[in-house]
């Protein structure tokens, strides 16, 4: 298995880029642990270390929308990886929008511009 | 100027990606603080906050190489923005590569794929 460099923060997580294969579209970051990197490069889903509930986290596990994983990349550093990913359910956002970075910067305020894909409360029951 | 979280890690830093503005790819992923947040919105040039040097850190400052903010994109949660660049030099990557993910993952194997722009040695002097 690669080695990826886990120890610069003290969590022991690195950030993951998640970006759609097809369109280059970021659709998040999350974090990984060495446990997640090894599930992601087994399982070929991709697969988060979750901070706020401190568990391993195969996205998509609630919504339906995992990532399938087509390419990864890892920087120069060994500490940040780039998973080009098959989003199933085209949406990567628990706001049910495509991506989470669905907002931009306009005149010093966030304006929303990325499209809305699915209602949240139809899918986390 | 809008508010980002910068409470999530004990160090107040949040993950900034670069991403070329016209083509898509991920050039690289630093991080900023309150303070290179700030600067960047003022001076329209990507800075970050060096976890090595410990230090405001305006990209291209040594090399050249400046990151011209052309659209800034914010997360549902506010702690991770991407910068949309026009990449003076037509590299990110202190190796000279265009983008720092510039290896890819085969067959369990590191393999290079990015384009090599420039020769460290004739920059960082």
């Amino acid at each position: 298995m690669v080695k990826l460099d886990f120890t610069k923060s003290d969590d022991g997580l690195i950030p993951a880029i998640a970006q759609d294969y097809k369109t280059g579209e970021v659709l998040m970051l999350a974090y990984i642990n060495e446990e997640s990197w090894a599930e992601t490069l087994k399982s070929g889903c991709a697969t988060y270390w979750t901070r706020s509930r401190r568990k391993l986290w195969k996205k998509g596990e609630s919504s339906g929308n995992i990532q399938e994983i087509k390419e990864i990349l890892v920087d120069c550093d060994d500490d940040t990886v780039v998973f080009k990913v098959n989003q199933i359910g085209n949406a990567a956002c628990h706001t049910g929008h495509r991506t989470c970075f669905f907002r931009k910067l306009e005149d010093g305020e966030l304006v929303e511009v990325g499209e809305k894909v699915f209602n949240p409360e139809d899918i986390y029951k």
